[in-house]
């Protein structure tokens, strides 16, 4: 697959980097797009073209009679340190924390910081709508009917098809659909751990993976992430020498609470040392294809030792509702279709071929692209909106891809009284409490920024900056 | 709820009656419409529409030139005798048989008459099709984020407003929509058992229970089930006198694969029972809907000691590939919430929404009552071939509801070989040795009867008849 560059990609990628290179502030203006045309013997058009994508992504800002200007600058806070520490073994209760905020995200009027769910403006209704009539009118109604335990046919060829572009694809029949990611990892936990096992995840590390250990009696030890790197592998080197460790729950692209992405190296390695010592990798991957940058894969797409159980879903990107995710476990892929069976049978067949329609249509690719985009200037918008109002202190995950940013507050804040507070404001956010098994991210909060920006939004946020 | 019943009802009532009084053999014929008009001081209309009330039923058939004439007699073999005994726990292991099952069921051409599930003649697709639509295409897209966690709001009104007839009708805050009937019993066993207890079931009970229980390292104690009352409750009585029983799961209305159910007073005697001695009862109501007569409740109706955790679902009366059902667990409830947040988050909202409607619209009695009369029809015309055609020392069971019937085969018959040498010839039928942890039916088979009667149909079950 190689993605065709336009022109005016081109040209926004030099302006950008001569942004960066002339340490332009906000405010400050920028050449016009006729003085751009001149200077770089490009078309009017394509300057224009570059300028909107320049402005899409929030980088500059187009003034009323005053052309462009800089919009916010790129990374004024630091990020929060690494932690980096392993956390002893240690049982997990965070399921009803995280309940209770599922029910108050719902409320009405609410400012949605807290679910991490893209709002419909970003997700293709019409399209999908269409999909979904023609699966349902299909001429033999076979929707109707129980669908096989692994998926409907459709959506299982699309999916594997989109593996193809992988160092090591996936095949149609070691494919299983389920009811989005959080059933997919569930049963790769069921098909491989059991009560009383050690489990690595990162740290911090996504509240639904911390459920899951919960439920099963199963133990959390924590692995640092930097926020240049993620994953830290010397700690897991580390935690893999120090404790009987059965298996390892990581997002290795696109983390949630951090945004952070292990480089593609990084995910190799890690790939190899768990590959190497047949410790099985239950690999996240729900937010991976919402990465800013080219190029990113998953850990699985490595994964020449059939030892990643790799989960994936189209909640973030298609339809959260839809509830439809999907799972590949190699050689577990028997066991997992056996709990598959025994749990739900299988997963509504219509959603399936709707989302199958859209893949075989060729669209998603762009709807990627438009998406990534869209929620790249989002991310920018709010983060110089926290730059500028959240008390000195603070500290800002610079997100890869994903959805939320990672902030840590001011040393003494409490994550859950700000909460709290939030709420009677009608603003939902979510503590760092439940991103860990510690009390480590106490003065943490994830940040959901998906939220369409707008006068109500930074109304928002400078709440949430007068009530740290 | 008080049903009307028509004068065409009461006429056909009168006419049954008479059919059943005189002993009319297959082939007798039967007094003409305008006889019958004579001798009733009835309209010919109402004569005329009772009869094809009798004929929708299979007891009566219209030959051309020859007016009507007894289509089966009812019961003409014997039903498989109660096996009434409790078995030692043990523990179980059927998965595997039954995921084939599915597999093969699926198959292209095959006569299906091993995966229980209306066909799509059966069901009201348009309509379905058209909610859809209508839940798609809302004006605030609601469908397509995450629903919370119990289920749709619409969905759950409407399933609560359904109990209002119960004499303990359900809350709607103590519903929870599930990914099918599985699901829902699932929950239940994860909120209530731990691995090692001991479970009571019907013997033979349905396979997904079996292996539910399997899944979780749970025992099996079979209680025995008679043909006419469902459940042995003196068997029940004493096994809960020598075993140390966690909990119980049933099917007291349409057992699956009997078709069997509790006469009510027999419910309301098993909850008083089970309560008194503060003892869960599961209750997998799947097919109770689909009770051939009039005044069939779930034992959940009758449930004073908030000790009934009730599973349904809308898999068998409107669309199993929908996958979905729904639990009503009492004091259960929140257990159920928390584990459901862990296991998949919620169930997709759009078909949920669309069932919603569908009942909001007042046609899912009617639906009901016509699908009913559709079955009992099938069912009849079934059975009939089936006692003219299989070897003298068959039995069958006398479905009191539900999609299929429990045929005991002459003893040394192989039901396994049977299945196999079936499959062969492009029939998919169940064996029994699935429905017990015990090979007490080995020799037995369920025989769905969905599959519209057709010479295709018919010349399934000879093919079948001359393979045992």
């Amino acid at each position: 697959m190689i993605e065709k560059t336009f022109r005016y990609e081109q040209v926004a990628t030099k302006i950008e980097d001569g942004i960066r290179a002339l340490h332009l502030r906000p405010g400050d203006k920028i050449p016009s797009v006729r003085k751009v045309s001149q200077d770089l013997g490009v078309s009017l058009n394509t300057v224009f073209q570059a300028y909107a994508n320049l402005e899409a992504k929030g980088l500059i800002l187009s003034k009323p009679r005053s052309g462009y200007v800089i919009n916010i600058p790129p990374a004024t806070l630091l990020p929060p340190e690494e932690k980096n520490v392993i956390l002893l073994p240690s049982s997990v209760e965070i399921t009803a924390m995280a309940a209770m905020m599922m029910k108050n995200a719902k409320e009405n009027g609410i400012i949605n910081f807290s679910i991490l769910a893209p709002v419909n403006d970003l997700l293709p209704i019409s399209k999908l709508n269409k999909y979904v009539a023609s699966a349902l009118n299909d001429t033999k109604h076979e929707n109707y009917q129980y669908p096989l335990i692994d998926g409907h046919s459709r959506l299982l060829q699309q999916i594997a098809l989109r593996t193809f572009k992988w160092s090591q694809s996936i095949d149609q029949a070691q494919i299983l659909v389920t009811n989005g990611c959080m059933e997919a990892v569930n049963l790769c936990l069921d098909a491989i751990t059991k009560p009383g096992d050690i489990i690595a995840v990162e740290s911090p590390t996504y509240h639904g993976i911390l459920q899951s250990l919960e439920r099963r009696g199963l133990k959390a030890v924590e692995i640092g992430v930097s926020p240049q790197t993620g994953l830290n592998l010397d700690s897991l080197r580390s935690a893999l020498d120090s404790y009987d460790i059965a298996a390892c729950v990581f997002m290795p692209s696109c983390n949630n609470p951090t945004g952070y992405s292990m480089p593609e190296l990084n995910k190799i390695e890690l790939v190899n040392l768990l590959g190497e010592r047949g410790i099985p990798l239950i690999e996240d991957d729900a937010l991976g294809e919402l990465h800013y940058q080219d190029g990113v894969f998953p850990a699985k797409a490595y994964d020449k030792h059939d030892n990643v159980l790799y989960c994936c879903s189209f909640s973030k990107t298609l339809a959260p509702g839809f509830r439809i995710g999907w799972v590949s476990a190699g050689k577990h892929h028997a066991a997992l279709e056996k709990l598959k069976f025994g749990s739900n049978i299988s997963t509504n067949s219509v959603l399936q071929d709707a989302i199958g329609r859209f893949l075989e249509s060729g669209q998603y690719d762009r709807h990627l692209r438009k998406m990534r985009l869209s929620i790249q200037s989002q991310m920018i918008r709010y983060l110089g909106a926290i730059s500028d109002c959240f008390p000195e202190g603070t500290k800002l995950s610079l997100p890869h891809g994903g959805l939320s940013v990672w902030i840590e507050l001011p040393e003494g804040t409490d994550a859950f009284a700000l909460q709290k507070a939030a709420l009677e404001k009608g603003i939902g956010i979510c503590p760092g409490h439940i991103f860990s098994t510690s009390d480590l991210y106490y003065h943490y909060i994830r940040l959901n920024f998906c939220p369409l920006w707008s006068p109500k939004i930074e109304k928002g946020i400078k709440t949430l900056a007068q009530l740290i």
